[in-house]
């Protein structure tokens, strides 16, 4: 059901995805879609979160690294129109249904938990200081990726990934993620 | 009749806002809004256009107060709900109407058109290297600001824009915004 999605997504402009095309690629009922989704933005949500679990956390002994390689790995994925139409659609979904916003949510809340590893290894290493806030730093890794899809539009290219890195890279080191309370300001 | 969609966006949801309630509420003809903006996002897409023209451009001496600045109208731009509504409207249409995302595009074309002058100034006191890809600089600024707006959907908050702000004078100044060509890589 969900690789039929996938495939309608490969194939079709979001706009014109219905459960119907779903229902009837995957030969599931419509009926049935739409008691356990009960919208598109549903199913594609629900897509999100299964590929969400499947990021390669990197163990490259520095903190550089292992945020280049992620954000290489990021580059890669939306370097295929299907899976920005994906994030688009779920962006799209969230700004109108409390239900999708929510496992909009819960998804990067998860992805947070598994790069924070990269974070308490740096922190181990002394790279970065120990009160550096996992979350801020996860979102400013995001952030140009989701920027340059959903406001310029434009292509995701190595440079962004560069970009990327090497700015949360530096804002780490330098203490701009620390928590706020112990901050000297 | 922007005035009643900004009403209207002050007081509902932006799915429940039609062509029809903005023209009750200003008083002009359903078919002539239709014929001029054809949606309710054109119209909003327009309103955000106006808005874009009004951010103030500081001159506080630095490129590090500067961007603070800029950062903190940003900030008190997004506190207001019905702000966040406009841009998570107008991001929603420019992923199913091209028009839409050509508006989008123009929109941030202009907003970095008018940013740039800061980082020319910064330039020409030495602060940042002068081959600073303004429109990088940019994306950095705001990248976080919509992050935080359409992916984890929480408050916008002043802690926000100095970590926007700390993040991209750093990066400025470290040079990772150089355009591609002029890096030694």
């Amino acid at each position: 059901m969900l690789k039929a999605t996938w495939e309608e997504l490969g194939s079709q402009e979001f706009a014109s995805i219905t459960i119907d095309r779903i229902a009837q690629r995957s030969g599931v009922h419509a009926a049935t879609i739409r008691r356990r989704w009960r919208t598109v933005e549903g199913v594609i949500t629900d897509m999100l979160s299964q590929h969400s679990e499947k990021i390669p956390i990197p163990d490259a002994g520095s903190l550089r690294a292992d945020l280049h390689a992620v954000t290489q790995s990021i580059a890669e994925f939306y370097s295929l129109a299907r899976n920005r139409r994906l994030v688009e659609a779920v962006v799209t979904s969230a700004a109108r249904e409390p239900g999708a916003a929510e496992v909009l949510r819960a998804v990067f809340k998860n992805r947070i938990q598994r790069v924070s590893v990269l974070l308490e290894r740096a922190v181990e290493r002394g790279e970065i200081p120990a009160d550096t806030d996992a979350e801020e730093v996860i979102a400013a890794i995001g952030a140009p990726f989701y920027y340059r899809l959903l406001i310029t539009r434009r292509p995701i290219d190595a440079e962004l990934a560069r970009i990327s890195a090497e700015s949360a890279y530096l804002g780490a080191v330098e203490g701009i993620f620390r928590t706020k309370g112990s901050r000297p300001d």
